[in-house]
């Protein structure tokens, strides 16, 4: 498969353009994260929107070729990478319902005995990182090698400055990570995962590149190369899991407004799966009080109003 | 529309078949509802399954024209009623969040200040209910009529037992509903708001019914008529709702595994939809522990894996 | 027993001269109750205190003669009249430690299967007067006439306007009793119950009563007239559950402060008992976020520290 | 003071002969504490109980001599040391409420935004570490010296394998201080803490030890060498917060049974304190549910029956 990264005749395009337009005349809403520095200096009037087509065609709007931090975006692909890895054994350490809880949460964590809810939420996150950096030895670098393959682009890199940032805030991630290590629920070495787990976090991505590395769900499992990642099977799940978890304590907001599998990262990326058909990213830092990027929400709800694309 | 009740040529009607086949292999598992004796006495080996097209054809397997206790099934029915007369509205009062708690919890709804979750845990049914009641002064009665037109079945009413064994075991409702008074939440007496929810929970039903009744979803919001229940918008809405906070505290399994919006009720029965292409209603009364038929998500699961008609 | 109601010489009226002096300094703090208009109107200067020697001396400052609404401050009362009836078996149907949570909260007791904290919360109150009822019929009229007793003051009644307003208002209390019933834990139709609640909770009483009426924890559960209402370990006991749970949410803070057994009511009193030497009672409609006196828990911390009277 | 550690004429010695020959006809219950193998090691029958009156007279029965691992017991010195020295200000950073659940629950932690509800669950407990820690720069040195010198005994010590195992053992205590730290209520690298921490917990000591130890909340903030610890209303204070929160989730029935102000430890050991009268320890490993020693506090229940000597 050939990546084509500009597309004038892109099928979507135009749809683009009118959402892009629309959002121009949006006043920037929403605030930056303010956790860590590196994420609190994004101008939250950035706007970025990019599709890929299933055949690797990518085109976009705006800063659609400006890296951004990913953030928990690449939560699904590490799922992904582990799941194809380890199969059905996973759920047993990580539920797949959604939490209601903010992303962060101990509470559940604890009246349900160390086995986060699901895999989108911090502490189900570092589990899958945890799984799958004892099946590989470098789970950050796993991640990293694919999502440059499926995006065709070689310069992807951790951000050093973020992933540094992330450790020196990372207490409460340090707090989850010993809190199921003490129900025997993490493999690793606490300091050792939590590396890897910031170091993918920090993983700096265009909106071009995280549309075409979720080009597998949208493709029932199949890499941008033609080979096999998941089954049919597992992808499906992959997507429901996304629209049931994907964006914090607003899944059924994003279910019912934007009616896509879709995951967030407070670096104000969002992909978007529609299943046989395309996937989308959009980036914009201005977050609303859960944590998802205010313009990017309403652009995808305005792709899904105006394409008729919803799953429902 | 005509509604033709038997179709020896629909076309699911062999994958039906076969997935009827399958479970009479299975040994009967679950266990009927029995906090109220009229449920309990039910026969957990029991199973139907229908499927109703666009056109109003139904057909089915098994039991699939016994009535059954319709229970939390209405709440679809209520909230797309009730939607239709009040619009966004009614977002004020009850979310649309998964809830990651049990369908009679209270702790959400203090943290939350009487809102509750969603419309289909039994705090935001009540909800619901008390809106509906205050536009139409008969919200059962609503109810009753709307699925008599859709199913075509004049003789659907409701089971007096099942209302009156429900009321008399209704005490956790009636400290849901008051609870809700206390933050100014409910604006009919709870005696009399009581009585139009447990009438309405009491349909007796079949699976030809529900999912006859369940097609103005799969037809984005029109009617058995032709008449308009819902905008398009609503209709997608209503389905996003089911898919993540459809089967109570157990939504994410089910989309994972069925992948397809749907409702169940403690009868044992389970409506889901395909959008644009059909409904469909299961029955069997055997509950897993978090209130869902064992067969019936069972034989939904075996239904999307067969026809790769999950919306994913 | 001799009831003296002017007691110039009473041993502790000059230290209770100083504090209302100091109070009297102090500008009015806190708010009055607000669910109820009666409790609304009260002018949060109000001041008064009293104490009552184990001979049944009795003398005071300010307004310690002025009736109040007792409200929660019953609920010492309901207890040792439930608990000479009954014994520990009450203790199957309502714990003995603090709560850790706001008076009239829910979540404790979902957690909890329906039996309440402790005694001095309202759902554990309302077991306690559900008891008392299903053991003499009357629960409201049996402490009436035990307050009336104790005090010597036959003109005790309830407030009616205040009981009518307490129902009116009465949804979250309808809620936990609703609640309980369905654990099983409520005997007694729940309008019947809350009518005795509210009723109890009505009684208009003076410092002078209450501090009165107490006697019997001082004197290791002997009435004014000499008989025995509960054995020297049962007074005991209640003694040490209003020490670890009679202030709401603010236990601990009392006893650190005060290092007295006490119970408080939203209507601005707080009885506090000396074991062996004297009971007190202080009023002043002005309450902290926690539902306590703020004058009243003042004029106890400052009684206790210039007599060194503190249990600790 | 001289410390006289054999009185056959101690006040209250028939009484703890008498409470020992009780004890020792009960078969031994509880089971001792096994998340460590150094306590789970632990005989469930000895049995030991010391007075020590307020001279620095000490006796007792049983194996009131024997060392065993103080645990959470050594939190009440660490507040006196550290309250001694910062006074109110320690208040900002830990409550003083009963918590309402097990000592190591994480939940209300986030409710209240990393602010522990008392200095005796664990949370609470590492906060005073860490602010003794940041004014001593050995925490848990100054308490060894603090024991060494009430208890007269120089060969107290560490137990550095239990010490070590608390620490190999600690992923939930982790959770919590960086947890804590995510709020800013931690000053000390959470390593360092958790080492003062676990060595702290770990000192050996006999009943002899604690009950000498714990002399001045007898003597009002008085230590044995005749100089003042605390002020009087310290030592109240103190006193007030053992007996609301000093046994766990059981501070009421503590309260209920007992009615002195206590602190147990999941070594088996308790201490009470009579103020201005006698300090007691008794140990014996087997625990209840929630932590304290069941011989344990049947032996401190018997001593108030038989002497009278509750608070209450």
């Amino acid at each position: 498969m050939v990546i084509m990264t500009s597309t004038p005749s892109g099928t979507f395009l135009p749809i683009l353009e009118r959402i892009a337009e629309e959002i121009s005349h949006t006043p920037g809403s929403g605030r930056p994260a303010d956790y860590i520095p590196a994420l609190a200096a994004c101008d939250p009037r950035s706007f970025g929107m990019a599709v890929a087509e299933l055949d690797g065609t990518v085109y976009g709007v705006g800063e659609w070729r400006q890296p951004f931090s990913a953030q928990s975006v690449t939560k699904v692909f590490t799922l992904a990478l582990d799941l194809a890895r380890e199969g059905d054994e996973l759920w047993e350490h990580v539920g797949r319902e959604p939490s209601g809880n903010p992303f962060n949460s101990l509470v559940q964590l604890e009246y349900e005995n160390g086995i986060p809810r699901n895999p989108f939420i911090n502490a189900g996150a570092l589990v899958v990182t945890d799984r799958l950096q004892t099946r590989t030895g470098d789970a950050a670098g796993e991640l990293l090698a694919f999502l440059r393959a499926e995006s065709g682009n070689p310069a992807l890199d951790f951000d050093q400055e973020v992933a540094a940032s992330e450790t020196a805030h990372g207490a409460r991630n340090a707090a989850l990570a010993h809190f199921m290590a003490s129900y025997g629920n993490i493999d690793n070495d606490v300091p050792v995962l939590l590396d890897q787990y910031f170091r993918q976090c920090s993983v700096a991505t265009s909106c071009a590149d995280l549309a075409l590395a979720s080009g597998f769900l949208a493709r029932h499992g199949i890499r941008a190369d033609g080979s096999r990642l998941l089954s049919r099977s597992q992808a499906k799940q992959i997507n429901a899991v996304m629209l049931t978890c994907g964006t914090y304590d607003a899944a059924g907001d994003f279910a019912y407004r934007v009616g896509l599998p879709g995951k967030s990262g407070v670096g104000g990326g969002i992909i978007a799966v529609v299943p046989g058909r395309c996937t989308l990213c959009v980036w914009s830092p201005g977050l609303d009080e859960r944590g998802n990027s205010v313009a990017g929400v309403a652009a995808l709800d305005r792709f899904t109003t105006l394409t008729g694309l919803s799953v429902f």
